[in-house]
C-alpha cells in the first residue's frame, strides 16, 4: 500500500504513477479509445455522413446509467476493501487484548511461556497474510507449530491459519487443566481466541468471492459497446472535438471499473493492498511489549510490490 | 458459482456466456426490442409521422428515474447475496471454532467421539444446503441421525437442519452430564452449537422473501411501457440510429432487473448461486483435521448447473 | 404477503393487481391527471398560448430531483420491512434455539413441562402478531397465560408480548430453584429468554415511527405541485403528445411514493405485509418437534388480506 | 411528534402546515425568491439585456450536483434521527427485560423493593429525556435519587442519568452481597444494567455532534449562490415563467436543508423530534406491570411543543 | 471543532470562514480558475473560434459522473469522521460504566484506590487523544503508568495506550486475587477493559487508512482535467457567462473534495476534527464523580487549532 498525506502535496504524488499497473492499462484503453474515434470522426465526416441532428441526448443518458451502474460496483468493492482493513484492525486488537489478559494471568517468572504465545500471535497474522496470498512459507514462522500438525499421508496440505489457532487453544486448556490458570481466566480469554479464526474465515470469504460473474461482464460488455458507439453518437455533433471527449468519458468510466476490481481483492500485492504484513510485524512488536519481553525491532523487509498503483 | 480471475483476460470469460440462462432471455428481449423499434421506425417515416419536435429530453428523464429504481433493485438483491455468503462463511468459521474447543475438551484418545462430531458439523453444512434448494436427501449425510428423529406418524417431515443441530445438543449436554467435558467447556463449545440454527434460519429467510411483489411488479411494468414508448420517442429525432440505442437502453436496464431476480435467491443452481456444496465439503475436511482425524479427499463431484450465467 | 417465483412467469403474477388497493388509487390517480393534462393541453392549444419556447428543460431537473428524494423514500421504507422480516427470522430463530436447549436441559418424560414451553412460544409469537395489529384476541392463544396476569382494576390492559415473556422467564428461574436445571442451563438459555421481548420492542418502534411528518407532507406536496405544472411545462414543446408522458411520470413518481408508504408498516394485513401469522405457525411446528411432541398439522386458516397488493 | 396515519387521507394532515416553524421559514424564503426573481427578470427583460442563448443546461448540472449532496445531507441527518429512535426502543426493551428479570428474582412479597426498582428505571428515562433537552428538573423524579449524590460544594451539577445508574448497579450488587440475588442473577441483570449508560451516552453524542461545520456552511453557501443566479439563468430562456420555476426549485432545495437541520437533533420539542416523554411514560407503566404493581395510569400531560412542522 | 447552532443564524457563523484553511485553498483554487477561464474566453472569443455548436450536453454528463464519483468520496469520508464519533463516545461510555461497577466493587473508604482508577480512565483518554496526534506527552498524564513500562534499551518507545491498559487489567486481576473483588466482578469489569483497547485499535485503522491512493489520485486527476476542459466546452455556447459558471462549478465540485479529505482523518485539530480533548476532560469529570471523588472543574485550555474550517 502506498502511504500518502492525504491532505498536500498530492500533486507530487503523481509520480508514484509511472510505473503505475492500473494506470498503464487505462492510458492503454483511453490511447485506443482515441485512435478509434478518430477513424471513426474521420470516415464519418470525409464521406460526408456527418449528420445535421443532434442525438448525444441518449448518449448522456447511456452514460448517466452506465455512472450509477459504477458507483455501485465502485461501494461494493470499497466495501469489501474496508472490511477487509477493519479485519486486520480487529484482529491487532484481539492480539493485543489477548496479550494483556495473558500478561496479567501468566506467572510473571515464566519467560519461556510468555515468549511461546508472543511468538504464536504473530505467527498466526504472518500465516494469515501468506495464506491469503495464496500459500504460507513455514520458514517465516518463529515457532515450530507445523511439525504438531502430524498430516496423515495423502492428506491435503493443512489450513496453516486454523492449526495455529487450534495449537493455541490447546496450550490455554492445557494451562487451566495444569491450574495455571483458573475458570475466570479462561473465560476472559475466550473471546479473543475465538475472534483470531473468526478473523481468518471472513477474510477467506473476501477473497474468494468477487462481484458475481454476471456483474462483472454486464458492466465490461456495457462499456465496451458504450464506448463503441459513443464516437458515432458525438462526432455528428462535435466533430474532431468529440475525440478528447470520448477518450476522458472512457478514462472516467473504465478507470472506476478497473479500480474496483483491484481493490476488491485487498490481501495481494497490489500498492492499493492492505499492508497485512506491515500489521503483521506490529502485532508482533506489540504482543511481546505488553508480555513484558524484549523487542528487537528487527526492520521488516518491506515486500515487493508485484505492480503499483 | 463460476469462478474468475476479476483482474484479467476478462473477455475470455465471455465464453461462458454462450450458455447462460439470463443472457438468453436478455439477448431474445433486445432482440424482440429491436424488431419493434423497426416496426415502429418505419411505420412512423413512412407514414410521414416523423415529427419535427425534439421530445427526447422527458424520456432522457424517464430513463434517469428508471435507472436509480433499478439501482435500489440491484443493492437490495445485491445485500441477500452478499448476506447469504456472509451467512456461509460464518458457518465455516463457527463449525471450525467448534472443532477446535472440541479438539482441546474431547479425551485425546476416543477417535469414535471425534469422529461423531466431525460426521454431524459436515452433515449439517449437507443438509442445510439441500434444505435451501427444496428437499434433503437422507443418503448423503454421512451419520444416522435421521433415525433418531422418530417423527410420529401424520407428522409433517422434519426439518432436518433444526433435528441436526437438537442432536448435537443433547450429546454436548450429555458430555457434561457424563463429566468428560465441565460448564466452562460447554460455555466455550455455546456460541458455535446456537450460531448453527441462527445460520439456518437467515438463510431460510434470505431464500423465503423477496423483493415485495409490488416493487417487482412496478418495476416490471415500468420498463415494459418505457421499452414500448422509446421507439415512439427517438425516431422523429434520431430516425432509423433510434434502433440500435433502444437496444442498447433495454440491453442495460433490462439486464439490472434480469441479474437482480436472479441473484436475490443465492442458494439455488445458477451460476451466480452461492457454492455452498463446496462450502460444506471444505468444512468436512477442515473440521476432520482440527479434529485430528485423517482426511480422505473424497473428489466432491460438482453439482450440476440447472442454469448458467 | 403474496408469494411469488421471482424468476419466471411473472406476466401471470400481474393477475393479481385486479385487485390491488394500491394500483387502484395509482391508476386513478393517473387518469386523474390524464384528464387534468388534456384539459391543459386543449387551453394551451386551443388559446394558442403554447409558447415557442423549449421549456422542459428545468422539468427535467425538478424530476431528477423528486426522483433521488423517493429513493431515499423506498430506502428508508425499504428498510423497515426488512428489519421487520429480519425480526420475525430472528424470534424464530431464538425459539428454535430455546426449544433445543429446553429439550437437552428438561427431563425427558416430563410431557408436561414440554408442552407448557411449546406452548408459551407458540403463543408469544402468535401474541405479538397481534400486538402489530392492533389488539391480541386472547381466545386464540392455546395457554391461559392471561390469567394469572391479575391486573389490579383500574389498570390499562396488559402488554400481552411482555406478559408471557414474563411468565417463560418466572418459570425458567423457578426451575433452577427447584434443581431440574442447573446455572449453567439457565445461562443457555438466556439469550433466547431476553430476545423475545427485544423482537417485539423493535416491531413496534417500526410499526410506530413512520418516517418524520415533514418529509411525509414535503414529499406529497412537490408531487402533487410537480404534477400539476408539468403539463404546462411539457404541452408546448410536446403537443398532446404530452398527455402520456405526464401519466407515466405521474406512474413512476406516485407509485413509489405510494409503495413506500404502504410497506413502511410491515406487520399489517396488507399483501405486501410480512407472513406474521405464518412464521407463528411454523414456530409452533417447529418448536413441538423440536421438544419431542407429536405435531398436528392443523391447517392454519390463512388471516384475509383487507386489501391486496 | 405529530402522530398520523401514512397511508390514507394525509390532505387532512396538511392543516398542521398552518403553525409550522420549518414551513414558515420555507415559504418566507421562497416568497423572498419569488420576489427577487421578478425583479431580475423585470431588469433584464426592460433593458432588453435578455440573451439569446439556451444557457439553462449547466444550471441543470448545478441543480443535480446540489440535489445529491441534498441527498448526502438528508441521509446523515436522517439516519441520527432514526438512531435516536432506535436508542430509545432499545432504552424502552431493557427496562422491560430488566423488569422481568427483577420480578423473577426479587422476593415476591417485598413491594417496596419492587417500587424502588420500578421507579427508578421510569426516573432514568424522564432524567434522560430532561438531559437532552438541556437540564433535568428534579422535582419530576419520583425517588429521591439526587439527595445521595453528595456534590461536594465547587463541583459541578451531577449528569443525572449517570447517577441513576450508578445508584441502580449499587442496590444491584448490594442485593447480592445479602444474598437476596445470586451470581447468576446478577449476570443476568448486567446487560440491562449496563445499556442504560450506553443509550444516554448514544443519544448524547447525537446530540452534540451536527453534521461537520464545513459541511453545513457550504450546503448553505451553494444554496445562496445558485438561488442568486438562477433567475439570471432561467429568464433568457423562460421569461416571466422563471419566477415559478425558480420559486419551486427552491422550495424543494432548501425544504431538504431545512428539514435535515430540524431533524438532525431528535430530542428536541420540535413536531418531528422523538416521542421521548411519550417513551418514558410508557417505561413507567410496562415496569410497574411486569413487576407486579398496581398502574394508575396518570394522565402524562403532553409537553408543550415549541414549534411545530 | 466548531461548535455552532445548525437551526438559527447560520449567516452568522460564516464569520469563522475568513480563518479558514480549507476556504483558503478553495477559493484560491476558485480565483484561479476564474483567470484561466478568463484567458480562455478571450482567445476563444477574440481568435473568432467560438463555434457554433451546442456542446455542453457532454459536459453536463463529464460533471454529473463526476458528482456522483465525489458522493461516493464524500459519503466513505464522512462514515470514518463518524466512526471516530462513535468509538469517542463509545469510550467515554465504556470509562463512565467500568467506573459504576467499580464504585459498587470497590471498598467505599479506599479513596486512594478509587483516585488510582479515575486517574488511569482520565489519562487512556487522554492518551489516545495525543496517540490519533502522533505523539504523546507523558508529562499530560496524571499517573506515572510510564515508569512501569521499564523499556528495555533499543526498543521502540512503547505504545502509550496499550500499556496503560495492561497496568488497568493488571490492576483488576490482583484486585481479584487478593480477594477485593470476586469472579463475578471482575465479568463485570471485562467488557469494558476490553472496550478500551478496542476503541484505541479502530480509531488507529481510522487514522492510518485514507481512500485507497488510486481513487484519490483519479478523483484529483479527473477534477483536474474537467476543471482545464470546462471553460473550451462552455465559452461556445454562454459567452463570458461561463467564467461564473465555471467558477461555480470548480466551487462546488472541488469543495466537496477537498471537505473529504479534511473530514477523512477526524482525529487532528482541524475545526472540523473531534474535540478528543473535550471528551477526555468529560471522561475525567465523570469517572470522578462516578466513583465518589471530589471533582475540582480545572478549566481545560482548549487546545490551539492548527487550522481553521
Amino acid at each position: 500500500m502506498i502511504e500518502y498525506d492525504p491532505n498536500r502535496h498530492w500533486l507530487r504524488d503523481i509520480r508514484h504513477l509511472g510505473t503505475s499497473w492500473i494506470l498503464r492499462r487505462l492510458v492503454r484503453a483511453t490511447a485506443i479509445t482515441g485512435v478509434y474515434s478518430v477513424a471513426v470522426s474521420v470516415a464519418l465526416i470525409r464521406l460526408d455522413l456527418e449528420g445535421r441532428r443532434a442525438i448525444s441526448g441518449t448518449f448522456s443518458l447511456l452514460g448517466v446509467i452506465l455512472g450509477i451502474i459504477l458507483v455501485f460496483r465502485t461501494n461494493s468493492a470499497y466495501d469489501r476493501w474496508w472490511e477487509g482493513r477493519k479485519l486486520w484492525g480487529s484482529l491487532a486488537n484481539h492480539s493485543r487484548n489477548l496479550a494483556i489478559q495473558l500478561d496479567a494471568l501468566l506467572p510473571g517468572d515464566d519467560v519461556e511461556l510468555r515468549e511461546w504465545f508472543s511468538r504464536l500471535l504473530a505467527d498466526f497474522a504472518l500465516a494469515l497474510s501468506g495464506h491469503l496470498r495464496g500459500r504460507v512459507d513455514p520458514s517465516i514462522l518463529a515457532g515450530p507449530w507445523m511439525a504438531e500438525a502430524r498430516v496423515p499421508p495423502g492428506s491435503p496440505p493443512p489450513h496453516v491459519p486454523a492449526h495455529l489457532a487450534r495449537v493455541l487453544v490447546r496450550r490455554v486448556w492445557a494451562l487451566r487443566d495444569a491450574g495455571t490458570i483458573d475458570g475466570f481466566g479462561l473465560l476472559a480469554t475466550q473471546p479473543h481466541t475465538q475472534a483470531l479464526l473468526e478473523v481468518a474465515g471472513a477474510c477467506d470469504r473476501i477473497r474468494r468471492t468477487p462481484i458475481p460473474f454476471s456483474y462483472s461482464v454486464f458492466i465490461r460488455l456495457f462499456l465496451l459497446a458504450y464506448a463503441a458507439i459513443l464516437p458515432v453518437g458525438l462526432v455528428p455533433e462535435y466533430g474532431y472535438l468529440a475525440v478528447p471527449l470520448v477518450m476522458l468519458l472512457v478514462f472516467a468510466l473504465l478507470g472506476l471499473e478497473l479500480m474496483a476490481a483491484e481493490i476488491e481483492d485487498p490481501f495481494g500485492l497490489d500498492c492499493n493492498d492492505l499492508p497485512t504484513h506491515a500489521i503483521a510485524d506490529a502485532i508482533r512488536a506489540d504482543t511481546r511489549q505488553l508480555l513484558g519481553l524484549a523487542c528487537n525491532p528487527a526492520a521488516a523487509a518491506p515486500p515487493p510490490y508485484s505492480k503499483v498503483f
